[in-house]
């Protein structure tokens, strides 16, 4: 999506450490136009895949999965949660995650009554690295006897393979820019 | 809003320790329609405040930030964060708040460059009991010597009295729906 790559091009910044900050128009700030015009694109892209809801993880997916799901007809959103609360279900679904931004394990979990068997789920996330996340979201699917229609995300970071893996394995992987390559002085696309 | 009280009352639950159940619909699983149309009523109602950005803290208040956002012409929105991490910003605005459902005080932070002086902010919270996150927030807004231009919120626990105390300060706080009083067998709400 040629809108999203000018945005990384002009306003994102290579750190050190692999670190692609995009933080003042995808996360922290948010670009309510480019979510809008991103909620479309993917909207678009599966609009024939008879998704009956859209799954991500907090926090930072949130904000893409609810416009997402607005361009899709008002689809319900679930999100798996990493924290336990105190009104927390006694039944869930429970995955471990590894964030390599935080360096650490989470157990996420999702009530088991929000994910049946005939649901068809549309994982969405802004972020694709090594491809952690959506493989434990793929795993809770997978729990509830559920089916992953596909996988929606903004940015994927191609170099790192952990989408091609998704790809191969037959998933519905759909990314809005694929960055192939980056270092302090340029960022190339996947055309 | 009588569409989320009616919704509180039919698939709400009201468990020991003060807790108001609300993630079939409003966390944890969204309904969309209503997210819809809780955002127009909001975006109505703060219509004529001139808003630049909406502020939320992560995670359950960025799905309504979003919606509202996009209700509200595709304004920018920010969130504050609760944890740091590997790529945030060395100039940042920091706040204690208190949560009560995870019985723990975090530090939450906003990069600088996100808050100016300029800045109109309508804050966004899905649940006010006490109204510790809010007030949080508006320190940070105040910090960057930008103004509250209004507070909306989706559930207000009335009895708790935050809300109120926000008023009485001259705050501009909008809640959809208010509980003035709940137990296992009834909601009551303030009119």
């Amino acid at each position: 999506m040629k809108l999203l790559q000018d945005k990384i091009i002009n306003e994102g910044q290579v750190l050190s450490g692999d670190v692609l900050k995009v933080d003042g128009f995808l996360n922290q700030q948010l670009d309510m136009d480019l979510y809008a015009k991103m909620s479309q694109e993917i909207s678009a892209h599966f609009s024939a895949k008879n998704v009956t809801k859209i799954l991500t993880v907090e926090a930072s997916g949130i904000a893409l999965a609810a416009t997402v799901a607005l361009a899709m007809h008002n689809l319900p959103v679930i999100f798996a949660k990493k924290h336990s609360t105190s009104n927390r279900d006694a039944d869930f679904y429970c995955t471990p995650i590894f964030s390599f931004t935080h360096n650490k394990s989470y157990n996420v979990t999702i009530a088991k009554r929000f994910l049946t068997k005939d649901d068809r789920i549309l994982i969405v996330d802004d972020f694709l690295a090594r491809g952690e996340a959506v493989r434990g979201l793929i795993n809770l699917v997978s729990q509830a006897g559920a089916t992953t229609a596909g996988v929606a995300i903004a940015v994927e970071k191609g170099y790192q393979g952990g989408g091609d893996q998704l790809r191969a394995e037959g998933i519905d992987l759909y990314s809005l820019a694929i960055v192939d390559k980056m270092d302090e002085n340029a960022i190339t696309f996947r055309p």
